[in-house]
């Protein structure tokens, strides 16, 4: 914040000095970060982010620059603003770089590292259109998440080596992350001015695959906390029964909650990531939500190189709640984030009152849906029978009033059609329509599943490598568990190595439907259609399939080859289906090519 | 929110009824809530409270009220606002009474008694005028506290008795304190659905006496989480060193935050709140800030009768923010409160950026006074010196650019006086200026003090009594801390009782000079100004002084009367010095006349 004398940056010319930065004299709009006195120096970055944006918001630059160097972003004079951001946490958020309301801006980061303290959203983009980010990478000085060595374990407890990159301690005879340092507010009888880093399961991962470890569990229900007791220098006794991991293994202790995504993006179109490497963030590393147009290629999603640290972002990579136009997810890295690499769905809510056939409220019930309002006037909603989640009709929104971030009361012009109950759903029938390219990207060692599809719109996954520890691609969508509106409409899978995938307890075939209909349903649902699997090689150790589907309407499984292989113990004995497929219609399954192994 | 058939209420004309409960009939402009579908049987209030503001503010309704019974208002369907409540905790709240742009407004409970649930805040009084609230209790389905009885204390361990009003379990060696619900929402990886009770801190009560335990000292650090195990159905033993209390007391877990306070009122004048019962809120009873004209008559901040539970509001009982015009609390009582009977102070923003002499940046340090905006374009500020709260001038406010809850650019008229420097501090000179009238009220029982004076408006505190283990009347302020401003200047103090004070360690003297004036500036600060103590009554077991007083310029103590007692232990042996003076001007103190005890 403090104005210090502008340095003369060789071949800016002093006009551009006097102008705050304003390059003229090499590219029109382009303005160099340096020049608003950002510096590799550790010093705080935000105050220059902000006197820049007010250059772009007044239409004085289109695009910044960093020269070469790692900056760093702290909290304390960034931007807020209160973001709901559908499958993270809400809440009132600093962010370094506010990218809203702009349209048409390019910040090319020249290669630097942007380090990011505490908690702060390296990126939100709202309500702005043609935005391109590139070239940079960004971690933050203290993660989010933590990791422990198990040293020894028990029916009884765990022992772990926690390394001084997660400050910690006993505190009350339960263990606490922190950040190691004092606390720089006041400490008084409301506020120990402390910065925590509250956890809320754990999972074990091979440090040497780099990936979780096999058939590893989820172990919830910590988020108040677990007694321990300090065995010695960096050594702590967890005092919780029943952790599923082994000695070697790395205990990673999530976030308790997902405050800090990376990139936000929402209510934007024509958003380009380019070339962008994300070692962390607390959260998913690129989130949008009613979006159009979202572009991301050479994205990294991996931890720092060199580094013990196994984790990269706490949660999904990317992310795409009700997005429209096109999604392209090219030539990227997807690995070792705590979540799936991608999921592409809408939302449904639930109707929670009737109060007449053409009244009703709604409730968004998922609680990282809450505020995610997408019923407005003019809205097409589709009508969902909840059990099966099959279509009821249509209706057109006449008007909303809103309760609360999760319910709203809406009328609809007509009538909503007779069969529609207490308890089904409706969903935004023209959003989540994007077509979806996923090519060419390595996704591998993250927690769960590789890609949920379920946009509405034309599917093409071509060219990836699979090695996920749950499906490496799931259909889901549900109105009674996650709300997330699926139901593919066409879906090509062609050109992919999937190589054994399953290691883990996430999935029940490597190709599957997990959509959300009840059993006594499946038979007449067909929540997902027409999907081409074709080309594809499947390197499988696993017992189970390679397709584990129903209710589907089209398939077609052709062209695939197969390797049998021993990668990981076979996780059962007894006969191999290699094909489970039930209740669907024109399906047509082709044995695949089987090859030697070795 | 369901519309249900409007019941036929005698005295009610078919117009009315028509008119959705506008009972033009009885008294123009007066709704019965019964009309609204408001029914003491356990259903959720909240829903007609919204339909019965909607005829507030569309001028069709002056008086709303409720028949005799208990009313339930639940969150689900209650409105949201993102409040910052200055000295309580900031967020996104669901509000019962949501009473916002209201012109002119009874609410007239009839006796009955209201009863939240959950993380609801009772009453919102936002940017409203002339609003009564009367003849209602408040209490709350789960206390945001807990209470537990101890039954064998060691140093190392507490082992205590918590009753099933306080819903606990011991999860992974921690004491965690639920609502003993099962989750209502979905159980997901990222949320558990669950209302939990976190606590921050630990203080024991004397149940019999109904006050904090002699001497008892407050354990805090505890928002982590305590490591517990179960001793048997309702018993824990919290492994704990060093907790100040004894077998039989009550040992209290405040909530972590103070998130539901009682009665908001912000940015409103002219309220008056008559014959209100509040038994328990999750903060501060009622919290005023940046209004004008409060009147508070027969509040009973007070436990419920003939239970167990020992504490009322989990914070001070009232609590006043750079008000304006009167401040009236009469015929009350405060007791058994988390903390302090009241406190009426400004707000000090500390200088932590000068740019050039019109242009700085301002920080509210205290993290329960970010947001609370108070300098805007034409605000005279009053400049002060840090550690010794000198004032150094004024100067008036041009223009503000807010950056976040915490930091605000300033750029004034005029240039900054050369003597402010870094550290320095702001206060709006004109607001913290109310007149205040503390009549014949109880307090009692209470964590702390009675009663903090800061306001620069004429102050006058008669009839009351006192039975405070702190300090009954305490002179606070300081911007280094608390970042209060306060430094009062026209005090008089009469006819009040000081009912052995002091039973605690919350203060150094009944009345009592705690203004934070660096030690080398106490000789040349007069910070609070023109004290009067006239014909109280000093009932007095305490070592500790009458007065204990510094930087005071006009003092006078005259026509007091003192009782000596025995009603507790005497803290200390040694000469009691009944009257601790320094760094002051124009005292004049004349010995009280001494009562013969029994």
């Amino acid at each position: 914040m403090k104005l210090t004398p502008l340095p003369i940056v060789a071949g800016i010319c002093l006009l551009s000095i006097l102008s705050f930065g304003v390059a003229t004299a090499r590219e029109a709009g382009v303005l160099d970060m340096a020049s608003f006195g950002a510096k590799a120096d550790g010093s705080d970055t935000t105050p220059s982010v902000r006197a820049a944006l007010e250059k772009v918001r007044s239409g004085q630059a289109t695009k910044l620059t960093f020269p070469p160097g790692r900056y760093d972003f702290h909290p304390e004079r960034a931007s807020e603003q209160y973001l709901f951001v559908s499958n993270n946490d809400e809440g009132l958020k600093r962010i370094a770089f506010p990218l809203t309301d702009i349209k048409g801006l390019e910040i090319d980061g020249g290669g630097s590292s942007f380090v990011f303290h505490g908690y702060t959203v390296p990126f939100l983009i709202e309500e702005s259109s043609g935005i391109t980010l590139r070239n940079f990478s960004v971690d933050f000085s203290r993660p989010f998440h933590s990791e422990g060595k198990v040293l020894a374990i028990t029916p009884d407890h765990v022992d772990l080596e926690i390394s001084q990159e997660y400050p910690h301690e006993i505190r009350n005879g339960v263990l606490v992350f922190t950040n190691g340092k004092k606390p720089s507010g006041p400490a008084t009888t409301v506020s120990s001015g402390e910065v925590v880093y509250p956890y809320g399961s754990l999972l074990a991962f091979d440090p040497v695959k780099r990936e979780t470890a096999f058939m590893a569990k989820d172990r919830y229900e910590v988020g108040a906390g677990i007694a321990a007791e300090k065995l010695g220098p960096n050594q702590v006794r967890l005092k919780i029964p029943d952790i599923s991991a082994k000695v070697g293994d790395v205990l990673v202790f999530s976030p308790k909650n997902r405050d800090v995504p990376g990139i936000v993006i929402s209510d934007s179109s024509g958003v380009h990531l380019t070339d962008i490497t994300l070692h962390h963030c607390g959260g998913m590393g690129v989130i949008a939500q009613r979006s159009a147009d979202i572009f991301v290629k050479k994205m990294r999603v991996t931890p720092p190189a060199g580094g013990a640290r196994i984790i990269s972002a706490t949660a999904d990579a990317t992310h795409f709640v009700n997005c429209k136009g096109r999604i392209e997810l090219v030539d990227c890295l997807f690995e070792q984030q705590k979540d799936d690499a991608t999921n592409v769905h809408g939302l449904y809510a639930k109707i929670t009152h009737i109060f007449s056939p053409s009244r009703f409220e709604v409730t968004l019930i998922h609680p990282q849906q809450a505020g995610i309002d997408f019923i407005k006037a003019g809205t097409r909603l589709e009508l969902n029978d909840g059990p099966s989640l099959r279509e009821e009709g249509f209706a057109t929104v006449k008007s909303v009033e809103r309760i609360n971030r999760q319910r709203t009361l809406v009328e609809i012009e007509g009538a909503l059609p007779v069969s529609v109950t207490l308890g089904d759903s409706v969903a935004d029938a023209d959003a989540n329509t994007a077509a979806v390219l996923i090519r060419n990207c390595m996704m591998r060692g993250n927690r769960a599943r590789g890609i949920l599809l379920g946009s509405r719109g034309p599917i093409v996954i071509e060219g990836n490598t699979f090695s996920i520890p749950g499906a490496a691609i799931l259909f889901e969508g549900d109105s009674r568990f996650w709300f997330e509106q699926a139901g593919v409409r066409d879906v090509v899978i062609r050109g992919n190595t999937f190589d054994n995938c399953n290691y883990g307890v996430w999935g029940t075939g490597t190709i599957q439907v997990g959509s959300g209909i009840a059993d006594e349903f499946k038979s007449v649902s067909r929540y997902n259609r027409n999907i081409r699997i074709e080309n594809n090689l499947f390197r499988h150790f696993s017992n189970l399939p390679l397709l584990h589907l129903y209710s589907v309407d089209g398939l077609t499984f052709t062209g695939n080859r197969l390797e049998r292989t021993k990668a990981y113990p076979a996780p059962n004995a007894g006969e191999w289906e290699m094909f489970k497929i039930t209740d669907s219609d024109n399906v047509k399954v082709e044995e695949p090519a089987t090859l030697s192994n070795n």
